[in-house]
């Protein structure tokens, strides 16, 4: 319960590395026995977290090439815990010496100095870096493909806003919403809304500023009565999780915060039959949550993104080794907006959560059966 | 790590108890020794949760007098387990007998009801009432007084927005918030704003109708560096928490929704000297939070709570038994808004979750020296 | 993971109260729903270990009548956490007044006083004392009927050995030990052994003095494969539950300290198929236990007792005030030995440990079908 | 709480790897902060468990060179979690093809086989291999260095009997002990008795035999009241912990099984004053632990070791694919007895266990002050 690196309790995973040390990796534990898992599997996820990419993202080249260490046996899980490591190839460092004493505006430095004595490794950000997320991801890949082969489930998040354009997606299907995510750099179902919003990155990037956004996250196929009570509801385990996102600072399930305007006549989700006999609700502003379990409708969420901290502008900021006050232009490679590579990685971390509420619920046996 | 029923991890409780059963009640572990404990001490904070108290809530008239059955020696904690209950005095269980087979929109009845094949208890919601935040109080009264005591802080939670209305708290200070918030039914610091909110209420009630709104918490005189990453941030804890409270739906920190509208160069907190010689920013964007640890800036997070679920309107749902369509107008005694009683609920589980991070920080002993 | 007052993981435990408090009681989460359960079915276990039942035991007078505060709804586990306590009754506080600053040899009362600064609740031991193993019978009640209900299993122990007298089982079926175990004051299941066990507490016991001794448990009808390796094998998780018990000192499991003498071709089990086709072993000296996995064979081990600790010699020990040595003679009421009630507290143990260990392996379902 | 391969609360790891895996590793999470690491550190106490060593140990022969792949920056613990591994390189996995349904006597293979539906890593015993011990002494390294820097604690392991023949070690004093115990192969602070269990395991092995034996371990400069009742007492975690590694079946503590023999006034230790003030016992019964808390007096436990499993005689088993009875002689290269390797492996978890206990308990701080 108090390890501040490992997350789940049936299926967790433990995460290690930093943004400029040898390498990222994850160890799964509790990965049921039996599940087929190929590098590509997990590499297929990386990739879509990767830097440099795009003009949209950092220009640090990582090949992110993962590399199974243990827990899988002749293409299968075995029931052994899955140690899981990408390399670190393209570390500068030295962009940081020099700003060592300086804590960047919006960053971890100020805080994580005092908490480690300075000890803590701030090359990169070390542990208070998005690299870190690379791991969150491979740990999701095993999770997703988990959920996937078990439970039939689709997890898709996409940009719903992004320096405060907002898409309207009411009027895509969910399996377009599904078929175009990855199609366009911001990771917007909406590809013209999409242009739109990457053009607007450039300039801002040429301002040397950032942006931030809103990322949404939708699951079908839940099946109803997952989650556990009162302390591991879904939006508790899921906010837990997603708050270990660098950048993330507000979540709201369904109707959120909009919902705290509503009537309860307004917002009550009525129940009626589907056309299929299933017990469905007519409207989802619960976002497929009641009491903390799953109701069978679609699981959704948006997360509110700050706009990235490494900005070129000149900034204020205090000297520590003399208290004096100073200035800086953070330097390294970075980002203008966390927004899109955040996409996949909130599609990570709702996989994690829901095969470990899915085990714990007794929705995934412990072994899946040899062929 | 999967007790649902357990939360923290070196300051933890377990909570127990149903809505009509027997008691509601909390175990206490790792609570220091030598802190001073009255029955006063916590029953000052169950009134100020307890129901029947004003037009705003409901008309159950529970005493909820609390019992510390254990952990408490000579007025001073023990560093035993401490256990406290209310036992339950006024239920009317006969209210939702005829209606055990019909779900009530928004409520947990229906996944509840699948979750556990029927064998939940259902009266009054069982496990999945409001009721249990009591038990919160409880445990979080303990917190509290821990964090008073060792550290001084200053944890306040008020009413922010209710039925859509806002407060605008910018014009009044810290200590006008903390005095006023609980000088009015609705728990606003702004009291002709609160005289309006009561109003509306009762408007609504009138109607059979029910509100949402929007409470806000902020907490004075943490510690730089409290937090432990990467998934025990104090955004992932609060968060935990706060969504094990029945009808909350979102939650932000600092600038939160708004700021994912903002540029990096907008959203970022300057640092500069306080007139004191210390660190802090000009603004507080982050709410107090970077990296997940503390800046030493207030603490600032806001949860959106939907309109209580229970509706005196005639509402649309399915009879479990027969498959067909029905109607109900949900029985029993109600909130018109849980957002007035869920101020000290929230104030509880910040406490809970702040001196759990101060013990595993190391900010806190574990044996208050004896006098 | 780090509460100390809380066992097991997907079935748990937390327990409360101190020996001369107001009471001692648990609370059970991940009981799964649907098991029927009494006052009886935890009575008839209580009953077992209680005080004052025979001239081998303490002359404590407690009725330790159990009561249930939730978490059991019309007869059968609800889902929800299971709360149960007695309440303390025949208290004499008095008797440890005048000794609180001469620590007892063989209690703990010197490095509690150490360690809770003098804070701890020192009445008849506080939370050192065996009463608190009155909870882990009452969570053992339920653990054994969800094992018996659902697995069929057969968990029994008895007294092996009590001041130096060892019984030879050899010549008992399982049948007849389970049936003799608790037909004698000393749970000998060689009953004229068992005579001459009484006699001999008897003689100790008028000397002032008292015995330890060893219980052996064992299980039979475990499916094969039980045990999480590799922290939670068998083993651990069995030893770490058994060493909570006050005054074990040592435990082996099949040949234990004996085998550590053995060949491997004497001590290694061989496999052959049993009358019935199943895959049996020829001896068990593994205890029935693999890699920290059941064999399918008996699960066998012992605890090693040591002689009761309060004893009514005069012993050396020292005056904490002063600093200067000093004698006492042990107040209060005691038992000469722990051996006899420590027998169902030992099957309480073992079957909380296996209803855990079989949840978290899938062998019982979360929700029992309701009839 | 049921992550089963990770052990500890403050100070964990988590160890994943197999026997012919590509590699062995541990991840470390709650180290404090400012510890100075080097891989001599790690490496020095590897190599007293590395095999091939000598010819009382299996002939594979593996470098077992650490590398720090995370958590260690400037030579210093950062806070962040510490990864170490160890690559398999003489790996011949074909020893094991052929006997893959033929489970071996004393082996996990049968039960795992069960557990996992056969799609476990069998090869060498995969998870069930005393090779992951190594992962064990990684972390034990770092938890020993932890408490001789923070604690001055001496933890030192011994062979205390072998195939029977007992050390009587009262001759020898604690330096003596601490240092003679690595001079021979055996590891028996006795070296003339040494000698002849060499001899003894020699003549053994050359009739393709094993044998078991005993250690013990002692830890001096324990502070009073380290421990965390009543579940995480020392014996209930050291014991958990020392169960984890292959082979063991029994522990006591103190006096252990021969004191279930003594008389309350025989095995009580009497509290005098030391030549120095200090309280201690007159004799040592308790094993250093009472209520499950340090006493300040030294903590001795024994471990005892079955013989080695793998054995060259021919033994009866089952072909699982047939199930029809067999012989089978063990493949692979094996230690004649485990013990000698055990002892830095005990050393190593009682280390980690009794690291997790400070932390846990307050006796050593989250940060240690930069230099």
């Amino acid at each position: 319960m108090s390890l501040p690196n490992t997350i789940g309790s049936s299926f967790a995973f433990t995460c290690f590395g930093e943004s400029h040390g040898r390498c990222i990796g994850v160890v799964i534990d509790g990965c049921p026995a039996g599940l087929e898992i190929s590098d590509q599997d997990i590499q297929s996820k990386l990739n879509l977290r990767k830097p440099g990419q795009s003009i949209v993202t950092t220009q640090r080249a990582e090949e992110d090439k993962v590399e199974i260490l243990s827990g899988v046996f002749n293409g299968k899980t075995s029931g052994a815990p899955i140690c899981l490591i990408i390399w670190n190839t393209d570390v500068r460092s030295s962009d940081y010496e020099k700003f060592v004493n300086i804590p960047r505006p919006g960053h971890a430095d100020y805080p994580a100095s005092v908490k480690y004595a300075g000890l803590n490794d701030y090359r990169g950000g070390g542990r208070f870096s998005g690299r870190i997320t690379a791991g969150f991801v491979m740990a999701g890949a095993i999770a997703e493909k988990l959920l996937n082969s078990l439970l039939s489930l689709k997890i898709f998040a996409y940009t719903l806003e992004l320096g405060g354009l907002r898409a309207d997606l009411s009027k895509f299907s969910f399996d377009e919403i599904i078929r175009n995510r990855y199609s366009n750099e911001v990771r917007c179902p909406d590809s013209s809304l999409a242009q739109r919003m990457k053009d607007m990155i450039v300039e801002e990037r040429g301002e040397g500023d950032s942006v931030g956004g809103i990322v949404e996250c939708t699951v079908l196929g839940l099946p109803v009565g997952l989650g556990e009570p009162v302390f591991s509801s879904i939006e508790s385990e899921i906010s837990k999780a997603i708050f270990s996102i660098p950048a993330a600072k507000g979540i709201e399930f369904g109707s959120g915060f909009a919902g705290a305007k509503l009537r309860g006549s307004e917002n009550n989700d009525a129940y009626i039959q589907s056309d299929k006999g299933r017990i469905v609700t007519k409207t989802n502003n619960s976002g497929g949550i009641l009491g903390g379990l799953s109701t069978g409708m679609p699981l959704v969420f948006r997360t509110a993104f700050k706009p990235a901290s490494s900005i070129a502008k000149s900034q204020e900021s205090i000297d520590l080794s003399s208290g004096k006050e100073s200035r800086l232009v953070v330097p390294g490679r970075h980002d203008p907006t966390v927004v899109p590579r955040a996409v996949p990685v909130i599609e990570a971390m709702t996989s994690c959560v829901l095969a470990d509420l899915a085990i714990r619920g007794g929705y995934i046996p412990r072994v899946l059966k040899k062929n």
